[in-house]
């Protein structure tokens, strides 16, 4: 066979040619990284990487991240080359509208990709959670002579995702829950975009690593490809701890007058470069060609058809042995959701009709209680919150080093690491991740929680204390903007239920949701429970709804109020319409439900002639909009203080008073 | 003398009692900290922090942080103690309503609180921004013979602050920085809110600190004062490197039964276990009761007396052998521009009027060089994008251990820790800071942001790469809901020019502006100069103003637009003014700004009887309110895409055509 004779080199170069020539072709992007770290690919992907290129989605595989993201033609290269539905035209696109090959990898548009990244140090932490959630499902699934669950999560990564704290949180955690089939390549070349990291970026990396209780390997040779087995096997070796191996690399490997600097990092090399460079590579072929011999060597569908029948082989005898459990399986691999669903959601919402004054995190967790035993798919957590986030329901086992077929994770004081890692769950499968932490905490996490957005992540977030109710903690604890932030996440469902009922409707429609995240909002303080007739309880689900008509049935005036204000709502009707008014009262627990639903039903709950007053204990921005110019909002714009709750609510002016001074004043 | 014949164990048992007995009033709080570091804060205040009590705004003094600040009864304690202007009725109304000891320290609230910590891992990297503003201003300052500026910065934290990813990205940099002066104390307790910590962070963190570069002394006994002395000293003797002393304690030290749990963490212990703690302390006195002996000996105001002398004299002294030295510091210590402020401003705005095209991230840096030379405390930074934010101008010097009298710190890829330190770079005093990176990655960074805006505090972000404009990155990179979130923060002024004369004027207002932090988003792409008479000059600091008034004088329409789509706005009005309507543009690069100008001048810009189209790249949300229902905006409500900028710009509508559209359609 040709490709036998091919040296390693030889084969990591072709991933140096295309990476040279797309981003030369795109003018942008970055060959540094790729060039970099050619070598240790070419080891890993043609001799470990379990994968079967003509069937990306296979539950089994082996995961693999590029945490770099912007080193994206690394990836473009290898799906190429392997055998994957990325062509060279794909990669003639790269950096183009609508391509295959945009300029980070991102997840849905490129089969092979498994996760977004591009924002440093986030790809590291999805893929902590890849890893975490194959140990939980191998901990769950398999069983003596059946292991059915069984892959590596590999993870590239440069100085730049170590740099960022949320490497720290998921590593930190990573070593304490002895994930031993996380394999982390640190691309060690000394240089990050303001050039070289000797001034900024001194710390021992292995040392640090060994503190979190690692294997550490290395330094290796980063362009030995023997180094790079030898060192791929011994990390493979221990499976108790996840292993880091430093790999020593030259960036822009084999571009002769740029390689080892920042200049080749972020930017196309140039034709002169690019011609240099050819020649010290020996690389004869012309732009985006290689021989067939190289695609030949690559070629991962053949290895790929073994591990699919093999696999499928697998789990015909894990079937005959566990049906049962077969089935909780594929239903989880396929994020379907129990067949008794719909009956479960019925039954919650009624069994969370009424009750009493009670914190909606408590309903939460009460109405936990009542889908968590049906849904082992459910893996919870919080960021060292467990208590107040009332994360915990009585189904719960904690998953640990040593018990991995757990439903819960304790996080630690981790917002952003628990997020991201939460995405990583998600994004490998098998589970319906939920986290909590203080609403005002969801800052640290921001961006992991746009990246479950972005990549329409099946991820709940449960933020509680969310609001000024929250009393004594003071300013930095209350949110004031947090809401309103998040609601101009693209792709989020922001949820605030105002009492038992709407939590369990929160609830079911996060769960529910397939195509991207969603978020509760939940009051530490007490809230009393609303009344709803059945039409009322199934509109819960669609984001905003009359909660209480006006006594006349024509309203002059609406109150919109979501959470913790809607009975302040409630209170300010009543005075009105002690006066005479008719007023409707609008609870809008989550405004992107409601504003997904048809015009005809957003018009008969919100009808374009009636003036509008909005109530939120937060900041107002957005609701300027929902109530036009002639109506007004009742919020906070400043920061909050420490002080007892209700004393704040005084404080600040959000009483029903207030709301129906406005209501008075907007109706004239 | 009474007070001699006091234990350390005693005097620190004042600080247990006035703890537990606030948070019992209270009935709220967190006894634990304060009674687990007692007696650490007893060796540490008595006998090593310089500081005066009756001036706590003394330059040259020690910082202390509590970067665990739900233990704020230990500040607050220690405060009271020593004779800061803390009384003891102010300990029992902690965590009240506009008391002086809200539940967490609030900078500006209490004298003595240096900073406002709560949100853990920051009072931490605040703290390295203290050590370092400590650094630099000695390397700038100081001279043979006369250490004018000479002090420590000493900083607690739990287990909580240590798991923050913020933590890591400050302390690393801290030890490649060599902050010799940063004393860190490690409380070492073994206990977070969700119990023992052994479940979720077992890292080595002596080891990891070692990794990064720092002493690392320990574990001592944290309850044995001889051993915090020597930790103490040991500390001190090196000054190349910051330490951290590792303190094993007891969580609610002295509390018998509930002592070493998570229970004591953040709860009042109650009357019963408050009764049996006196007891097993051998504290024989009642609430808030603390004898004369005790304040004699805690009373830090003789000491301080002769601290502030002993510097009068010293800077009398460098007064006359450097009088222009002394001059430039003492205007840096108020925080003063310099006396040619005004003149500068106006030079600036007259220089960067018309010019070429170019990207305002590009006459940002241009508009640095113009105040640069005049302003020696402004201090740069960039989060590894220094080439493109072109935050570095030609009068930088970079910071680094050896050279410390520069003015650019290479934060690397840390862009949480970045702000952080800036915020404790500004707290300290004696600089002005700026630090960039791209407008997306403000997410990383957003809770610092918020402690800028809490804190009141003169630190200005520089946010390039604002828009899908950026091209090619694609959706990772691209800002959509950045802009519009963080002028959802209250206190924070948002700035984005539209050419390189509001650049100028921006960073002018940002450099000006006293009572709290400002941000700039600027272009990556190139953006054409607008035309201003003499007064729309002076107006571009009012936040908005008249930038093309329509043909006739008499507006039908305004259109509202910020930076980039200025042009957009522009040309859009000459559509529409070939059709005949009568359009004004007006640009609005701060909307903060305009919302605090007086309701006339404000009336005058946007009469509320002429309809509105406002056009920006981002999300549409917040400018729903200033078009009102009748209104429209054009914008991106959906995330980016990969591909060069103007393909973009065409891709998501953003262009004259569809303005203009949108004007035709609101004029109906």
């Amino acid at each position: 066979m040709a490709s036998t004779e091919l040296s390693r080199r030889e084969l990591a170069n072709g991933i140096r040619a295309l990476a040279m020539d797309a981003v030369q072709k795109a003018n942008s992007g970055h060959p540094g990284a790729p060039m970099g770290m050619a070598d240790i690919a070419e080891v890993l992907w043609r001799d470990y990487l379990r994968h079967a290129p003509q069937r990306p989605g296979w539950f089994d595989r082996d995961r693999f991240v590029l945490s770099n993201g912007h080193g994206s033609m690394l990836q473009y290269a290898l799906l190429h080359l392997s055998g994957y539905d990325v062509s060279v035209d794909d990669l003639k696109n790269f950096r183009q509208l609508h391509s295959r090959t945009p300029g980070h990898p991102e997840y849905g548009y490129t089969p092979g990709v498994e996760t977004t990244t591009g924002p440093l140090g986030q790809g590291l932490a999805n893929s902590v959670g890849m890893a975490l959630a194959e140990r939980m499902l191998a901990a769950r699934f398999n069983r003596p002579g059946h292991e059915i669950i069984d892959h590596y999560t590999y993870v590239f990564m440069g100085d730049g995702c170590l740099m960022e704290g949320v490497s720290h949180e998921a590593c930190s955690l990573a070593g304490t829950l002895g994930l031993g089939k996380l394999i982390a390549f640190y691309d060690d070349n000394s240089i990050s975009i303001d050039g070289n990291v000797e001034g900024w970026y001194t710390e021992d990396v292995r040392q640090r690593f060994e503190a979190y209780g690692w294997q550490v390997i290395g330094p290796i040779d980063g362009h030995d490809g023997e180094a790079v087995r030898q060192a791929i096997e011994q990390a493979r070796a221990d499976t108790s701890r996840p292993t880091l191996i430093d790999c020593k690399t030259v960036i822009g490997f084999g571009a002769p007058n740029q390689c080892g600097t920042a200049g080749v990092h972020g930017a196309p090399l140039g034709e002169e470069e690019i011609a240099a460079c050819r020649k010290e590579l020996g690389w004869e072929h012309g732009p985006f060609e290689i021989p067939d011999a190289h695609y030949q060597a690559w070629d991962g569908r053949g290895r790929g058809e073994e591990l699919l029948q093999a696999w499928g082989e697998r789990l015909e005898a894990y079937r005959k042995e566990h049906p049962e459990l077969a089935d909780e399986l594929e239903r989880r691999m396929r994020g379907e959701l129990p067949g008794n669903w719909q009956e479960l959601v019925a039954e919650g919402l009624e069994k969370f009709a009424g009750g009493k004054k009670d914190a909606t995190r408590k309903s939460s967790q009460a109405v936990l209680g009542h889908f968590g035993p049906h849904l082992p798919e459910l893996l919870g957590g919080s960021a060292d919150l467990t208590g107040s986030n009332n994360t915990w329901w009585d189904g719960c086992s904690t998953v640990s080093q040593a018990q991995a077929d757990g439903n819960y994770v304790f996080y630690g004081v981790r917002e952003f690491g628990m997020t991201a890692i939460m995405n990583g769950v998600a994004l490998h499968g098998g589970f319906i991740p939920y986290g909590g932490t203080f609403l005002i905490f969801s800052d640290y996490a921001r961006n992991a929680v746009r990246m479950a957005a972005l990549m329409k992540q099946r991820v709940v977030m449960v933020y509680t204390h969310d609001s000024i109710g929250l009393g004594e903690d003071g300013p930095t604890h209350q949110p004031i903007e947090q809401l309103a932030s998040l609601r101009l996440i693209p792709n989020l469902h922001v949820w605030r239920p105002c009492d038992a009922q709407e939590t369990a409707a929160a609830w079911a429609a996060s769960i529910a949701r397939e195509d991207g995240p969603s978020m509760l909002a939940l009051s530490r303080q007490g809230m009393e429970p609303q009344q709803r007739n059945g039409e009322q309880v199934r509109s819960i689900s669609r984001g905003g709804y009359i909660l209480k008509e006006a006594g006349s049935g024509k309203p002059e005036l609406v109150i919109l109020a979501t959470g913790s204000e809607v009975d302040l709502a409630m209170a300010a009707r009543e005075q009105l319409e002690a006066e005479g008014r008719a007023v409707r009262v609008v609870s809008m627990p989550c405004v992107e439900a409601f504003c997904e639903q048809d015009e005809a039903y957003r018009q008969q709950v919100l009808p374009g002639d009636v003036p509008r007053v909005a109530v939120e204990a937060g900041a107002t921005g957005l609701w300027q909009g929902w109530v036009g110019q002639c109506g007004l909002v009742v919020g906070i714009d400043t920061f909050g203080e420490s002080a007892p709750g209700p004393e704040l609510y005084e404080h600040f002016g959000l009483t029903a008073d207030n709301v129906a001074t406005a209501g008075r004043r907007v109706l004239g």
